[in-house]
Order: structure tokens, then C-alpha cells, then sequence
């Protein structure tokens, strides 16, 4: 006899909404460190974050319904932080560290909101901006990027057999497996899960972040997604990002106070945060640029974090900027996350090590590459380069212009004028 | 908020028993087909059948706990065939032929309870046997075979964790499918599941042959086990075995009498079945030999079930015998169902194709192939070669001679007699 268990088939069949984002702790853990240190120095700049699809070639107008879209961003905007987060939030320690988040800053997310969206469907695309305090503004770029990701898969899946799924699921896992398998042979590795904003799925994430949970033992460290750090007691991991320099950039008022904006935010972020948290993010403008004009205070820091300048060639230029300030590399901390599979982290790896520390931050290709995994042979859900930048600050454009010139954003005009400014050199 | 069924919860943690036999239909058809004709011409013949493990090195006595193997015989024995079974069984048609089976057959049926059986642990090993009228030991055979197995799979995998368990199907569904995509490659293949007594487990062998339906469309013509056929729609398929030839052979009064017995099976057969169903399997004691000795209608069958001679060779063997007696073998058909794996079908369809009509059934290769899957590289998993073969007929030994010398069965002695009588051409 099979025992149904009927009201959760008939709930399941019927449910209004299958969210997506079902917690504010569904997001990057930078994005709370970053949010503690915006809402002390700069409460009341205004910030534009924007969605770019930098895979044109996907329409994603054409494949995710804009009703579905609204429906799930409508409904991460009834989402508040349940009191067991903000506990957790208050009563774990981060980074070895209690009391990462002050109590003032607790209190002031319990009422926290996610603004309102801006949402077109402009020729096949959607134009998404999210208006707003950057102090909220921001906090939607994790759940967008997540939204718009997993609507994509959904719609590819939707409909399919449930024995093409199975055949789909299998194979990913089994190659899932397969990467865990190869990354068991680099002994002193440090990962960590930093795919939510282009990950297949919630649930798909959950298990590739337990895969390497239960396959690298303590060289998984931990998790950038705070809800599964949570749930999963795993570290939470991150530190900063590019929306740091590029808003305070944007701020400037003249080329000089613009060309002293990066280091202005690593003086902001070190009044807040100490010891593994001293990561810098030297590409914003162009890495040759920033450690040229670097404070020697910047060299004190634990580390860097080299995003989009071939990794081997950042981390060296880096070391050889240590050691002429007079720093030991094997005491320092050399964090990559960009684009990285498993060839390249293996090749990184031995070239680094016994030369510095590393750490990876293991993002796209470990929560969404079901490529070659579709019975069909779709490619359908294939990855794509989906990010979500600032673009406007008080009024003024946003510019990164980063290592890798595919990777710039900004008006022509003004990606120029911060070209003259900071030099060319990093790209 | 998680809805969970208590009940379904409650059961399934603390069952008293996870039967691994759950139907009498859960058996290959041509037990079936052979039992009709049994019961027709040899009604009190007393034939006993024993469990053997060829694989000597695996210790089913130390890996099968004798308690779960009564638990899981005791169960068999308890099963009839329900209404519904014998419905389908009067009703359905078998081979394109309707009442395939007597409404006296399906009648006796409806009292069908498996015989006793006589169980020790001897060394390491288990001495199994099935004594009773032949009408009745026979049908244990499968169901037997399936519960060794099952129960050792059973044990390699009991208290291993989740995730480890979700790897291992997550590789073996890849892997499966895999060689689905090569079998895709051979347009006129006509491939069934013969993988019953050997599977991993039910639900495995259910998965897989819901793999070839969905993957090879019509070129998979059916499952040899009943009860996925009845469930899933599917062509029973199956003729008949070693055991008629053995049966006939031992109750031979006289070497001249024994010479005679594989082609009184024939007769036998004919007697009861038509068409589709006149495959005769050659090689019970050589397949030269029989062929030499064969008389002209054993030609106009539709064709012949090589099962233990390389197959390419086997097949030229009848092929040309087919053409010496005129007949066309293109117009003939071959069974191949001894030990094929994927490349060994590739090679056999390619030698064969547009020579003679083929069709394969895939038994371990299909239904017990989680070789490399284990995350723990383990090879516990790995298939055994286990049979359960008639030992005994009416107090006299039985002997299979086969054309591969591994798969002899039977006391040295009578082997010997044996291979005096048939010659040895088939050794």
C-alpha cells in the first residue's frame, strides 16, 4: 500500500508562488559587512544598481515571463529578517570575531525593507534598476541576480520529463563529484562557496555547498551565502566589493579626490573591520594603478583579492609590490574568485603555493554548470554573465573600469575620463 | 513550514520488513512459459535446485546475515499470485498471441505457494536448495538470485551516509544513461532487459529499464521481468532455458536416450508455443554438437539463443549451419544474452547487421553496474556471478556442459559421462 501523504501533494500542485529567495540572509555575507560600514559613513548617498546581461545573446525578456519576474521580486520585498537570523547574526562570531555587527545596526535591520524596483522589457532584454538609499539599494543585488538566474532554469525545465530531470540532476552531481574528486589532491587548499548570485538554484547550491562540505573536509571553508551558514554551520565568508570605490569615485569632486577614493574606502573599512577582513579589492580602477599609488599602510593589510586580471600574473604583481615594500608573501593572503574552474584553480595552486596563502572563492562553475548534463543535449542552461553594477550615485554615472576591459561598466564618456585619470595601465 | 507525513515516517523507520520479492510476477517470464509446459508433460518430476556462487571470493556467508535471508525466503513463500496478476496474465497478449497461457494454467496458478527450502551456512558460503516437484522448485530460482543479491547490497550500503548514497546512484544513473546514448547509435537494435536475477536491486532494475524505454524508444522491445511488464506496459520477453535440456537429459534411461533429450525438448516446446517463441538455446551440452546432431525441423525455428560460446562465433556457427540447410538467415533470428556489455553489443550488431536478425538481452551489465561509483572507491558493489541451477532430477544428478568449460555444472564424474555421450566439441 502507498501512503500519500495528500495535503502536501495537493499544496505542492497547486502552490501561488515557489519562491526563490525565501530569507534577507539568502545573500552574500560581504553585502552585510559592506551595509555596516555604508550605513555609518555615507547614510544618505543616493545609489542606482542596474542589471547588465553581459550574454546579449540570451533574451532573457523573451524567456523568463515578466509576471513571474515581478512576482518573485514582489515577494523578496515581503521578506523581513526573522528574529532567529538576527539572533544568529548577533550571537555568532565571524572571522574568529564576536560581535562583528553592533547592536545599533541589528536593531536597524529588523525593520529592514527592500525598495522599490524599476522593471522594463526593452527589445528582448529587461532594463531592472533598483532606486534608492544605497543602504538599501544595494541589498538587492544578490537576490536579483539570483531571481533572474533560477527563473531562466526554471523556464528550460519547466515542463520537461521527470526522467530527463533525473538523467540532468545525475550527471551533475556525478561531475560535481568528479571536481570535488580532483580538488581532494590539493592538500593545503582553502574554498569556499561563492556562487549565490549565479547559481542553477537554491536547492541546487545547498547541494553542491554540501558536496564540499562532506568532500574537502576542513579545506571547504566555508560558505559567502549566510543562509547556509547558518543552516549549515559554516563560516560565513566575504569581505568587499567594487561598489565601494566605484560609488566613492563617483562622489569625488575633482580628479585628485578621485584618484584618492579607493584608498578612502579601505580607510573606512579598516576603522570598522580588523585581521582576515583587511582584504583589499585592488582592480576597481586598475590593479598597476592601485598598488602604485598605495598608502604603506595598504601593505599592512592581510591581503588581496585580485578579480579580473589573469590570476598568475595579479598574484605576481602583487607579491613583487610586497616584497619592494619590504613584506613577506608567505604572510600574506592572496583571495581568488574570479571565473575560476577547476583547471585554473589546480594551475594557481602550484604555482602559488608554498609562496603565499591562498584562498578560493568558488563561484559560477560550482553552483551552475550543468553543461553537458541536458539528455537533450540543450544548452539551454548554460551559465550566463549576468551582474548587477552600480550605475548612478546622487545622480552622477558609475564607473569600473577593472583589469579586464570586457569586464568595465559606465557611460563610453566617462569610462574615458577615468581611463585619463587613473592611467591605462591596468588594462 | 515542512509538512511531514508522521505516518509514512513512522513506518518507514521501523518497518519489521523491506521485502525484496513483493509479487510472484516478479520473475522472468520464460519461468513461466517453461512452467505451463512442465506442468503439461512432466508433472511429478521431483528436480532440485541449488544456489551457486561462482565467485568464490566473495564470502555470502559472512556478507548476508542468515536471519535476513529466512526473513526475506519466508516472505517469498508467502506471496500468491493476486487477481489482478492473473487477469493481466489471461489477458494480456504475449508475442503478439492472445491466451498464451490455459484458463487451467492460470487457474492452478491462483494456488501457486513457492516451496520450502533447505538453508546452512557452510565455510563461509551458503548451501542453498529448492527440493520439490519440478512444478514448483523451478520458480524459485529468480526470486532467489534476486534476494542474494539485493540483501548484499543491502549490507554494503546500510549506515553509509546520505550524501555518500546519493553520489553513488548520481554516478550510476550518469553512467547508465551514458551507455543509452551509445545504444542510440545502433538504429535497428532490438535490445531487452534480461537483468532480473542479477540486479542490484528492484528499484534500480526499474530505473534502468525505465531508462532504455525513454531512451531507445522501440528499438527496446521489453523487459524479461513480469512484473515490470504488467506495470509499465512493457513485452514480457523470454523463451526457455538450460533446465528443460538438463532435466530431459538426466532422466535419460540410456546414452542414446540422452543424445536425444535437447531435441525432445524441442518438441516439447513446439507442442505448446509458436512463432516468436520457437528460439532454441544449443548450447546446454555444446552447441556443435547439437547443431550436427539436430534434425531438418529444428532449422525451420525462427532461430537460436547462443549463450555461452564467444557470440560472434557462436552466431557464424549457426549462421552457416542455417545456410548448409538451405535456410536464409536473414529471414533467422539470434538471441544474444550471455555476459554482454555495451562495447560487446557495438561489436555483435556491427559483425551481424544485415546478416541475420538480432536482438539482445542485457542482463548484469544493465541492472547491476555501479562499478566506480562508490565515492569511496570501494568495489563492494560490484556484480558476482551467481546462479541457481537444477542439481538433481528424480534423485540422479544433473549436468550442464555449456561451450564455455567456467559454466559446467554438475559432479566431475557425471561431467565426464556427460562429455563422453555429446562428444567435446563444444569444450
Amino acid at each position: 500500500m502507498t501512503l500519500t501523504d495528500i495535503a502536501s501533494r495537493t499544496y505542492n500542485h497547486g502552490w501561488r508562488l515557489d519562491p526563490i529567495i525565501r530569507s534577507l540572509l539568502d545573500t552574500d555575507f560581504y553585502k552585510l559587512l559592506m551595509l555596516q560600514m555604508i550605513r555609518r559613513f555615507h547614510p544618505d548617498v543616493h545609489v542606482t544598481f542596474s542589471l547588465i546581461n553581459r550574454s546579449r545573446h540570451i533574451r532573457l525578456g523573451d524567456l523568463v515571463d515578466e509576471g513571474e519576474l515581478r512576482a518573485q521580486l514582489d515577494h523578496a520585498r515581503e521578506i523581513r529578517f526573522s528574529k532567529k537570523e538576527l539572533i544568529w547574526l548577533a550571537g555568532n562570531s565571524f572571522y574568529g570575531k564576536t560581535q562583528m555587527f553592533t547592536p545599533d545596526f541589528i536593531a536597524w535591520l529588523a525593520d529592514f525593507q527592500l525598495p522599490a524596483y524599476e522593471l522594463k522589457r526593452v527589445d528582448g532584454q529587461y532594463e531592472l534598476h533598483f532606486h534608492g538609499n544605497w543602504t538599501h539599494s544595494t541589498m538587492w543585488e544578490v537576490p536579483a541576480l539570483a531571481i533572474i538566474n533560477e527563473l531562466r532554469a526554471r523556464r528550460v525545465m519547466n515542463g520537461q520529463k521527470r526522467f530527463s530531470l533525473d538523467v540532468l540532476y545525475a550527471r551533475a552531481k556525478a561531475k560535481m563529484w568528479s571536481k570535488v574528486e580532483r580538488l581532494q589532491q590539493l592538500p593545503e587548499l582553502r574554498m569556499s562557496d561563492f556562487g549565490t548570485r549565479r547559481r542553477h538554484g537554491f536547492l541546487w547550491q545547498r547541494w553542491c555547498v554540501e558536496a564540499l562540505k562532506e568532500g574537502l573536509g576542513p579545506c571547504f571553508t566555508g560558505s559567502s551565502n549566510v543562509l547556509l551558514a547558518m543552516d549549515s554551520d559554516l563560516e560565513a565568508i566575504g569581505t568587499n566589493a567594487h561598489e565601494l570605490p566605484m560609488v566613492l569615485a563617483a562622489l569625488a569632486e575633482n580628479d585628485e579626490d578621485m584618484l584618492e577614493a579607493p584608498y578612502r574606502v579601505l580607510d573606512e573599512w579598516r576603522r570598522v573591520y580588523g585581521g582576515n577582513l583587511l582584504i583589499a579589492l585592488p582592480d576597481a580602477f586598475g590593479t598597476g594603478d592601485f598598488l602604485r599609488r598605495a598608502p604603506d599602510w595598504v601593505a599592512d593589510w592581510t591581503g588581496f583579492r585580485p578579480d579580473s586580471a589573469p590570476p598568475i600574473q595579479a598574484g605576481e604583481e602583487i607579491m613583487a609590490w610586497w616584497k619592494a615594500r619590504g613584506r613577506d608573501p608567505r604572510e600574506k593572503l592572496l583571495v581568488f574568485s574570479d571565473g575560476l574552474d577547476v583547471a585554473a584553480i589546480e594551475q594557481v595552486y602550484h604555482h602559488f603555493n608554498g609562496k603565499v596563502r591562498m584562498a578560493f572563492g568558488w563561484g559560477t562553475d560550482l553552483t551552475n554548470d550543468l553543461v553537458g548534463c541536458s539528455p537533450d543535449g540543450s544548452r539551454a542552461l548554460d551559465p550566463m554573465s549576468l551582474v548587477c553594477k552600480v550605475t548612478r550615485v546622487n545622480g552622477r554615472p558609475a564607473v569600473k573600469l577593472s583589469d579586464n576591459p570586457e569586464k568595465a561598466s559606465g557611460e563610453a564618456s566617462e569610462v574615458a575620463r577615468y581611463r585619463r585619470v587613473f592611467g591605462v595601465a591596468g588594462a
